[in-house]
């Protein structure tokens, strides 16, 4: 079915520049972009128009790590850093979605708040917890965004209300791998591709034993599954994972040496610190990079060399690493990694701060492309998109470039402003309230 | 006249730590604080209470810097360094302040998102227009909070619609400090401390001819004016002051060998790249630094070595520098401190990274004590205060000290959570609407 939508259009094909379509019209063909136009062509005449006037069309923002559970923590414990704040702040308060009904009330604010701030898709950390992961994976069904979902694996150095038993851990992991086979089946007898998949989630290196490493490295490889997990955040947690495997060349080395880098199809997080070696195999394996400028500046992390990435060709994507990050808000994120890229160049001079452009692609087809043909709107891209309306921004200003208005929505702009939220075409209804 | 008000207060005496006071009473007498108390003493038992139940009690935040005619242009811009910015975004929108209705307009609306975002005080650079200034002197007073306001002085190196002939400088600023005399009288004699004043604003070194600049220090002494200036924000304009001026040893020794500095009573803004020397002249001359990191980082200036000054006992406040910065909301000032304390600490570990009471700290009384004995709840200070009510931040969990309650507004609240607003005792209303 044809949908024909008309408005002031803006994405980023590619880092360098945006591409700007005033006052144009947009035909989406079962949830995916068949063209842009200026002027409508003759086929597309009899199609009724959705006009949302003066409003920028946008693509959807795309998170590519955030952890739902801590949702609640947002704002708490940034005077720690990486290792005692999870002591202090994370373990805890992950430790409650052993119940359902607490998990279910709190998955569903974090669903309904990520919604409202305009992202489409998002690989998400549950906790261990197999129940409230299968809920968090129910609600997302139902919310109808798009996102990959991990219950957490860690069955060592973990707090004794979390740790896992190895065999539990594979065992449930196992489930859920099922269960996703099962549901990705099932779409593709209708014909679609499934919007809410599983994914392997070790926590970090120090949270998995061998053992387990291996046995996840097993079901990754059997049911072909995408992996994510934390990398080179903090320079305490690299030197435990020094101690931990002396027979590792370096942390990004563990993960692969213990099979859990699939090609092209592995987001790590953080990768604040990795050495040269390291980035190579980043490289070479296709790693998705999840930037998390926030993150990494409120747990005193480091600046990531993101600019260097860029420049090797490194797929990155960003994220608002919740509760590290603390807001679901990717507009602010973008700004962060604008105003990251800036402190760091500040250092090296040598590293150009990135553009408005660059930050922006980074948030919508730098991570939406491990989703698939997400985040832009060129054709045979699935239609995830906001409707921007910035009128209150603008107090009568007009700005030559649609450029300038996004601008403004990013840095100065709220949820308020977002009147329309699509994914593959189908538009999500906004139940947030605070 | 004494009032009495009950709630959940917390602010900072010292940088260090907060001080909490649970479900306590606040005395105020004539708008200034007389004392805090767990239990009433017999004395105030027949006082009506306005008691805010479970909602925060905090000092209103303190604005040290701040451009009200660039307030249309926050989010705009940021690819640019600060010349060519200025040349390019500033300097045409600040030419449009000749017209006084767009002034009045836009005046309001700045000084009403101001005080929707909880800033009880601001030190304001306006226009060169001497019309425009007025009525941003009016439209304070009319308000109610408390601010230094400066027509700006600039006659050279200025956009042609901008730059002002000398002599015509000199005598608009006289205009202004004999008006600013005249209501300060007028309020003593109704026993009164006047809260919005004038103060001298040369707009920075090379803005202002060496003529301008003794006429201005002349005014200063006769007057005993207040002054604000820029001062070593980007290194480009440093080499432009060295090129300006080589008969003076820095960019700070030019303000100090014009007569521009006054003691205890001048705010420079920025101070990012300020040399040994120059800081020596800062501490001795007690100048307030106004702290500008989201501009800093907006407009890729650097990072200013905070601890340093700290460290130092320099006097430091806090500026949100719209439009160098995207929002005069303080709160998100707070968390730039931080962070941007956090990015020096990851190349400079020597400097510790500010803690949340420091930050608070330097937005409330740090800025506060240019204006007097405010920006704290100790017996003596003005009550200027906002009532948080967090509820819809806390999502029914329970938080031992204020200071996480804290916390969580910074980072995750908005100007909605501000229920009331006061200066020196007066209830302050708020109209912004977006």
């Amino acid at each position: 079915m044809k949908k024909l939508y008309k408005g002031n259009i803006i994405f980023t094909k590619e880092m360098q520049s945006f591409e700007e379509h005033k006052n144009s019209y947009i035909v989406v063909n079962d949830g995916v972009v068949e063209g842009i136009f200026q002027t409508l062509p003759e086929e597309y005449k009899n199609l009724e128009v959705t006009d949302f006037g003066n409003s920028m069309i946008i693509p959807g923002f795309n998170d590519l790590h955030v952890h739902a559970p801590q949702w609640l923590n947002m704002g708490i414990g940034y005077s720690e850093e990486l290792l005692p704040w999870l002591e202090k702040y994370t373990f805890p308060l992950e430790s409650a979605f052993a119940d359902a009904d607490f998990a279910r009330v709190n998955y569903q604010r974090f669903i309904d708040d990520m919604v409202n701030c305009g992202t489409t898709r998002a690989c998400i950390f549950a906790t261990r917890h197999l129940e409230a992961t299968q809920i968090l994976i129910d609600l997302l069904k139902e919310k109808g965004i798009g996102a990959y979902v991990g219950k957490v694996n860690m069955d060592r150095n973990s707090s004794a209300a979390l740790q896992e038993d190895t065999q539990d851990s594979i065992n449930e992991t196992l489930i859920l791998a099922k269960q996703d086979m099962e549901y990705a089946r099932l779409a593709a007898e209708n014909g679609k591709a499934p919007l809410v998949r599983y994914i392997l989630t070790p926590r970090f290196v120090p949270s998995t034993t061998p053992e387990l490493m291996k046995a996840l490295s097993e079901i990754a490889h059997e049911y072909d599954l995408p992996v994510q997990s934390h990398l080179d955040e903090n320079k305490s947690e690299i030197a435990w994972v020094k101690e931990l495997h002396p027979e590792c060349e370096s942390f990004t080395a563990v993960y692969k040496d213990y099979g859990l880098i699939m090609p092209n199809k592995t987001i790590m997080a953080h990768c604040v610190h990795n050495n040269d070696a390291e980035i190579k195999i980043l490289k070479d394996e296709g790693v998705f990079v999840a930037h998390c400028p926030q993150s990494n500046m409120n747990l005193t992390s480091g600046i990531m060399p993101l600019r260097r990435y860029l420049d090797l060709g490194i797929n990155v994507g960003l994220g608002s690493d919740v509760s590290g990050g603390h807001t679901v808000n990717m507009a602010a994120h973008i700004t962060e990694t604008i105003n990251s890229s800036k402190a760091y160049h500040s250092f090296f001079p040598e590293y150009e701060p990135l553009s408005t452009s660059e930050a922006f692609y980074i948030a919508t087809k730098g991570s939406g492309s491990f989703f698939g043909k997400v985040g832009s709107f060129e054709v045979g891209y699935d239609f995830d998109a906001l409707v921007i309306d910035d009128t209150d921004l603008l107090y009568g200003q007009s700005y030559e470039t649609l450029q300038e208005r996004l601008e403004k929505y990013i840095y100065t702009g709220t949820p308020n402003n977002i009147k329309h939220r699509y994914v593959r075409g189908n538009e999500i209804s906004n139940n947030f309230s605070k």
